[in-house]
């Protein structure tokens, strides 16, 4: 089968992981990627040997002795499906450049709104719903774990109501130009905007959202309270449903794993590229069961790789090479999730919980 | 009538906002306050012409040439009332001493473990609980928070379940020594001890709270979630509810408050005492009531003020020289609580949402 | 003789400083305060019996039902002196604006550039050069603390050159948008400003800048290196002069003052409005003498409060109402600068040092 | 040739480190790492391959099914060479241990004080020194990076004095319990032990420092003025000096390097093991030269990293298996120091400078 052939239009922070997620594909090929500008990730993309494609000013790469391989439109026509990793708001801003080029299906990337593509898209919670669509957009980095999360809880015991409480970094790491500096700035809407954006992918859910920004550049944190409609008669029942799907992963902190700190370090130290934590963090220890069988749980989430698995399935559903299940697999292995040591790490203990 | 003799246990960040609380009420005397050290907050207690007392070493302040009234025993033998403003932890290893002054009361502050007193002390809750008794414990920051709101909620609306998401801050504002730096470090267990302190002046409502800590120092935030027995029919109501409750201040990012930041900054600015907001914050437009009748808000928290008030009704609750209704009146009224200019600030804004 | 009649373009951080501290003085009286936009600030200037006049829109408060005296044109025609506390870069832009009140002198607050008025000013520097000039600019903070301490210096010791390390706070406690989160970011020019902007007050002196920030609201901190002509022979001798200059505050990390958090509490511990501590701040521990002769220390600056007393000064300076001495000591005065308890706090320390 | 067998003795953030060096040169080998605790940096080593040795308590590595290969001194055993990666302060308590093992040269990493070996390494400043002595001081980050700053500019110009401030992070990014937050906090003694530690290797440098901690984790940050005996009539001069030391590293705003945050993403970016920058960074836009030849640079510096190639050459100096130049070549080839591509980033900017 001929390989699917991609490309990146922005690359930065969001698209040199989905850059390398694809290159890790065997049924997926690179085209290349484009910047606006030819600062120090133009730099990187050449060091990776990705193609670099000039969107606005193919010059200043040259004055600069950067290598380009053509312009964004040249990139486009070569290609089968392009991802888009522009900045927040930005997407929209490219219809006419994707208008010129309407054979490649496009997929947008978190942070864009809702109607950027007719179809909104989380792998577990409607793959099938984009499959052979011309665009999608996979919802962004806190509503891509809660579909996650609430998918597994729903099919397990029936999710009558969620809340969630998000407190979310206030910038990514190599960022220091927006941000709240101690103090804490709450999200002034009621619900914030994550529970209208999961609705997007699991319109059926019940669901309110609160979320408020904390000076921190490492992880969001949420606190999330849910209303089973078939309770759990105890907490090892929703460990065992956390445990079967590869893209939660329990942490504790009797592992050392105490902050979100730790959880960074930890997937460096397993040698994930860019330190990476593909899986929607689960705390071991902050996880009950209410009397009234309601369930409380706390997550932690890697803003930067949340969406990287979710982008490369929708390729495959776009280009309808691959089901839900045999996409989903490809992704997990190709990115070794559901392989951290963590999950082997103390057997005796999980043992104990899940027999 | 005699004025109550109340003595401080401990001057330091919360030993001197109850001090000079004391000092405003005109049914009370300030005897003097102990401490440990000869630091700058000695020099601070002798400034404010507040007698010194020594817990341990008095030839350590002498040598120092801060002047000292005696020993703590002395202080307390003059005391009707002694308020314990040690540190967490210290209170209860203060029996011994207060065993020896059976005369005098003990009102211990927030941050003691529950069976540090037989009562817990919220004046909402449960002022007449204390009336007379030999000590009780003012609950803690959160909780003192919580109590307000659930009572004032479930006064007018029976609160069924209360589930509370707490991003505590991460150290006081002089305190430079232990923190979490660029991460969030949640409260490994489930429920957080809010919950279970909730219910020692709350008894009867079920609740449920998480917890986590962010690298800040100004306030702390929760997002809560309520189911209500009768809920209302539209957010005025709530905001009513809130609006007659002085311990309650609706705050809101049209006035330019969208952070704790500028809400620390009004109450330096309004000239309360220490820059202290004694209410706790509702913000206005993260509050709301979702299709199923349940409640979101959003809360902002002064981890330092917003106990004293519940201190000082406490004092007239074990003396009986009070009733709950005049006693909380008396405190507010001496404080200025429910006379911060924002809520007069945009009377039309009000009058839109009130009538 | 007539009060000088003082009016503030620009109501915000450093304008409600300087309306207070203008209050404070015998010989002004405050004509009121201009605002663009009708927020919390506008309501606090109410409260503080300022007559608010607006900038640009006075329908904009009249629909906030906020009462104002008038445009900041009827503020004008009424004040010998408009302090312009803009944001740092508005000042030239108000030009028009002043030359319609040809009356009026005019002083820029810190932040300004040099060019936007003839003269730039600090009291102990230059204040005679300002003596009834038509406009002058009033250095900013880092500048201000630097203009002290070298003189001060340069005076009793000679200072060959200064060579400045500057770490600044990344935003003001009430400003959550704009900073550096974990991260240090250098100045990326050499030298920075500061060496630039010391040298328009203290034109003589041989000084090279360099500056960072950190992610922090309180305070900024310099670390000092200072070659001196007639080296003094022990640190007693610069303590001596230190303490001889009221606007320098010796601060000791043996009175639990051992980082800018304590500080910014012992200014508000010490009832000083706002919290502000107009000093700069010297820390004794980290004041030495190299074997050379060089001396180091290291400084600590409330970058809100510092401009203060020299806008004050600059007043007297530009209506030549008082010579350099009496302005000094009546600003001094009425601040309450060189009054803090720290100073009297442990004599025998003082006394082994000074003696 | 034989090659060196080397142990870790204390496996965490520095330790983990050197290990991975050290499986890097061919004339080494890795006899294993030793911990106190069976935590999760235990089980990263297990999973680098890396034998690991229980410093006390061997049972509790069983109990958690880690397999370890004997006691701290079964490995000791095994090696001609233990590094001490303890904690600071810890390694002078290991002596009794390192008695047992007379065979055994010892290096002790950064952060140990001066006198916990004979002699205080920097392999540019003294590396002949240590040729076969039987334990060598590898000198801490912060002075490590200054060694080699101060060397090459003391061969090239000769440094009449230095006078640097240091800010220092406050703790690394995956230790979320020891800090200062919001809060600058200066080091109070003067000079700091960085100027005293500095003269172990480089006795006659005349030089002070100052320093103060920021809430970051990331890197220090030097301001560092010098006076020079023979000054360069140009930057040019200086950059060609540190452009011809690998271990130095001019960085640029103009690369978009404009905080210390993109500095670590550059490093993640390049492929280096755990984002470490084992190179001192310069930053070109901080570099000047004052009109009396005076000279003023900003440096960057990673804490975990710039220890390790030092490390590694103390290996070589002890067991005298190499000279100086041999080993600092090996060193850096296997590390790619001097490979980063910043370097040929933008090379008609350096031929204009260099030529």
């Amino acid at each position: 089968m001929a390989k699917v052939k991609v490309s990146i239009n922005g690359y930065g922070n969001i698209g040199k992981r989905v850059a390398e997620a694809i290159k890790k594909q065997n049924d997926m090929e690179l085209v290349g990627a484009s910047k606006v500008n030819p600062d120090y990730h133009s730099h990187d993309a050449i060091k990776r040997e990705i193609p670099l494609y000039a969107i606005s000013n193919p010059d200043g790469f040259t004055e600069k002795n950067i290598e380009i391989s053509g312009t964004v439109d040249d990139m486009l026509k070569k290609s089968d499906v392009v991802i888009d990793c522009a900045p927040s708001g930005v997407g929209l801003m490219n219809a006419s450049l994707y208008a010129r080029h309407p054979h490649a299906k496009i997929i947008y990337q978190g942070g864009e709104a809702a109607n950027t593509a007719p179809i909104s898209f989380n792998a577990q919670a409607n793959y099938d719903d984009a499959v052979g669509k011309k665009s999608v957009r996979v919802v962004s980095c806190n509503t891509t774990a809660l579909s996650r999360v609430i998918k597994s809880l729903d099919d397990a015991f029936g999710v009558q109501k969620a809340r969630v409480a998000i407190v979310r970094r206030a910038a990514d790491p190599n960022d220091a130009s927006k941000f709240t500096l101690n103090a804490i700035t709450p999200t002034t809407v009621y619900p914030s905007h994550h529970a209208v954006d999961l609705n997007t992918v699991l319109p059926h859910i019940k669901i309110t959202t609160m979320s408020c920004v904390a000076p921190t550049t490492l992880m969001h944190c949420h606190m999330f309270f849910a209303t089973l409609r078939n309770p759990p008669s105890e907490v090892s029942n929703v460990f065992r449903v956390i445990g079967n799907n590869k893209r939660l992963l329990i942490i504790s902190a009797k592992h050392g794993l105490y902050s979100t700190g730790q959880i960074k370090d930890l997937a460096y130290e397993n040698g994930r590229q860019f330190g990476d934590l593909y899986e929607t963090g689960v705390w071991k220890e902050v996880l009950g069961i209410d009397a009234d069988g309601e369930l409380g749980m706390s997550l932690a989430i890697d803003q930067q790789a949340i969406t990287i698995p979710e982008t490369i399935d929708a390729i495959r559903a776009v280009t309808a090479t691959a089901d839900k299940e045999t996409s989903m697999e490809l992704t997990n292995t190709s990115l070794g999730i559901g392989e951290l040591d963590l999950k082997t790490y103390a057997p005796q203990i999980q043992k104990q919980k899940f027999v």
